[in-house]
């Protein structure tokens, strides 16, 4: 019986958790989960012949390592920092891992300890990323393999609401981390390559340099630039690419009103507002408005960012409430965390919410004969329910198929690891078609 | 015969070391110059009798430690952070010690060894800060003592270019350290208080909240936030005030056309531009604005930041050169120092051109009859040459007359101090009168 540890039981765990338990009988595993709160892990394991709850904190190091031990392979869902902690220990006794967060620089650099302890690190395994490198790179090499030269790569990923759920002027709603989405764009500029020209978008600017996307049965979207899009030029092999642009996705018209926060200064985190908890949500966006006895903080609002009378945006910020004399309630607080405040009374799912993430690439590349051609490849995938989201199934399907093939031998590689290798994507995506994730590709020849 | 150290020789270093030695005779004083550059001290001492140039490293701590026990009092022009290394000497000797920059918080830290020792750590004694908080604490202190209270406190100081050398469309020449010029303002949110209410201006607004400022014989100027005006409703003791606002001066129209490049993004100090070494001024715009293979970077710009065919602020774009081939010529650069780079080619002092600084408080106060009044005081000095600048006018005097009254007994203190006490800013602001230091103050009853 293979032994499987699975480190977090939180929200994205539980498309996770619910594989490895419906395939334990067949693959004959035992599959361990531990967290803080281990009444969490009961939920969901629901006294499943081959599972185990346990209560856990990744600080007890001790435990930590027997845990480690005991099993044949790992799988951290913990917050992307703790992960090194448990890859030190899958060092030691020779143990492969699985993590669906961005590579640390910290696990980089324990790459020849990796690979002297013959064991696989693989990262990067969620939805974005993960379904982002899988299905890009499965394009990608698919052109390289006939002879094409790719010179043109845009990516980009969202996670949204479902169109059956989208009842509100932002066509948006949390689905995930709010204090990431009001963050969003900070801690650094937005770097691209257009055409073989460097390009380079303020925080201040990006939510007014978007770009209109159109997905067959979905409608429009638009895309904002992410922080470093050079850096998938090495990752991807795309040296002597002409464009390369990735991006997050938005309902069109969100940017414009989002760029009303961000030119105000409410997205702010650093400094604390004088006076937060007594302040009313009015007070707080008066704060960044200029004094005057008289005039409306509607009006002064308009005024100072030139909102016209007709505005659609105009009725986004009514109806988030911003105008209200509602109590802020939050001691010491920075803008940034007023102004999730104020969101999460209006953004946060339902009950019979759901949630979709949206994924689309576009390619343009010549062919051994000369030729160019642009592919559209695009994926949506809608939640199931409140437990089983599209976040969730898109970010733990793809590491529980991962760990079903690290286990059977399929997948058999050493060293850290992104799913960017065909012989780690192709089974995994051709299992995630089964589940609901499937890609819709699209040719056209430009000349 | 009393020894006077002075650490540092650089620009603003020249007034001051002019009047310590034209005072060195009668004081009977005999002044020691110590910097790095000992050719550049013995420009300025000129072999005087009264004088000494020695060569001097602040990383050589035995060296400095021995300058420090041969002085009776040391003056230390260095760069501010290394203040802290000249007060541990002075510590230690029981010297007293004056710099003109803001009180660090290593030296707070060391406020009780300080008052053990028995010595005096003077800060902040230049024009700003320095010459501010004299003529401010003059003005709220004469309100206090005949029973007012200051209800509203706003204050402006700007280095700019003097009138008769004011020749460009910008009407701004770099008359101290460029690099802090393309930074101001950045590091922190811009806060302040306006008839009690909290208000707080992002980085990339602040040059377009700015407020006009009228100085008889001088014309209009414009003030722009400095980054914290809260702190000094305590160091002002001004706790119950209604608004306090303290700023940066510039020409009327200078903040509109800078925000030109803040918008942009050009003085990012954070990441460095991709190829910055081989590209032009025109290319390095062009990497901030949109692709496209036909328009040109002016029609890109205008489009971009809605520049309007007929507005002024284009004229000053022009002139700087941002639209020419001009090789930048910096390797790894970030915006800002290429932007740096830009200016100096046009904002550089001409060999005749002067200096100027402006001073302007506007005080409202109700005094003890309950009648409301405005007061404004404005202080205009213009720089005699290159050497004898304004700026080293305005921030060496203070140094050397404090230096003289504190070794004749006149200020006689202990501990950390800024010059913010009737007993220390009296002597000094009436002998700066004398050198042209001169404050035009002017009374309107408001109710």
């Amino acid at each position: 019986m293979k032994q499987i540890l699975v480190l977090g039981a939180g929200r994205s765990s539980s498309s996770l958790i619910r594989y490895l338990v419906n395939e334990s009988e067949k693959e004959n595993w035992k599959v361990t989960v531990a967290d803080r709160d281990v009444s969490l892990v009961k939920e969901k394991l629901n006294n499943h012949a081959h599972t185990k709850a346990i209560e856990f904190d990744i600080h007890n190091e001790k435990q930590a390592e027997e845990e480690v031990a005991k099993a044949d392979i790992v799988i951290s869902m913990l917050p992307w920092r703790f992960h090194i902690l448990v890859v030190k220990h899958c060092i030691k006794h020779k143990k492969n891992i699985i993590t669906p967060s961005y590579v640390s620089d910290d696990i980089k650099a324990l790459d020849k300890e990796i690979r002297e302890a013959g064991i696989m690190v693989m990262n990067e395994l969620g939805v974005d990323p993960g379904i982002d490198h899988m299905s890009a790179m499965k394009l990608i090499d698919e052109i390289r393999e006939n002879g094409g030269e790719v010179v043109h790569f845009e990516s980009f990923t969202g996670g949204l609401v479902a169109p059956e759920s989208d009842n509100n002027p932002w066509n948006y709603k949390f689905t995930w981390n709010p204090r990431n989405v009001v963050l969003a764009g900070q801690g650094g500029v937005a770097k691209f390559l257009e055409e073989k020209e460097y390009k380079y978008i303020p925080y201040h600017k990006l939510f007014r340099r978007t770009e209109f996307i159109d997905i067959d049965g979905y409608g429009k979207f638009e895309g904002i630039a992410n922080r470093d899009s050079l850096k998938y030029q090495s990752i991807y092999g795309l040296h002597d690419i002409r464009t390369i642009y990735r991006g997050t996705l938005r309902r069109v018209g969100f940017s414009r009103a989002w760029d009303v926060f961000v030119q105000l200064g409410l997205t702010d985190d650093s400094y604390v507002i004088e006076g937060s908890e007594n302040m009313t949500y009015r007070q707080f966006i008066n704060s960044f408005l200029a004094y005057n006895p008289h005039d409306s903080v509607e009006l002064k609002l308009r005024y100072y960012l030139k909102i016209e009378q007709d505005d659609v945006l105009w009725e986004k910020l009514v109806w988030l409430g911003i105008f209200e004399n509602k109590k802020v309630g939050l001691k010491d607080a920075t803008p940034a965390q007023i102004l999730q405040k104020i969101l999460e009374d209006k953004w946060t799912l339902a009950p019979d919410d759901k949630d979709m993430i949206v994924m689309w690439h576009k390619l343009k590349y010549i062919n051994a004969k000369g030729e160019e051609y642009e592919v559209h490849s695009s994926m949506v995938n809608i939640g199931e329910d409140q437990t089983y989201t599209a976040m969730s199934n898109t970010v733990g399907l793809p590491v529980a198929i991962c760990c079903k093939l690290m286990l059977n031998g399929t997948i058999n590689e050493i060293g850290v690891k992104m799913p960017i290798e065909p012989a780690i994507y192709t089974p995994i995506l051709k299992e995630l078609e089964g589940h609901g994730v499937q890609f819709k590709e699209k040719e056209i020849r430009l000349k």
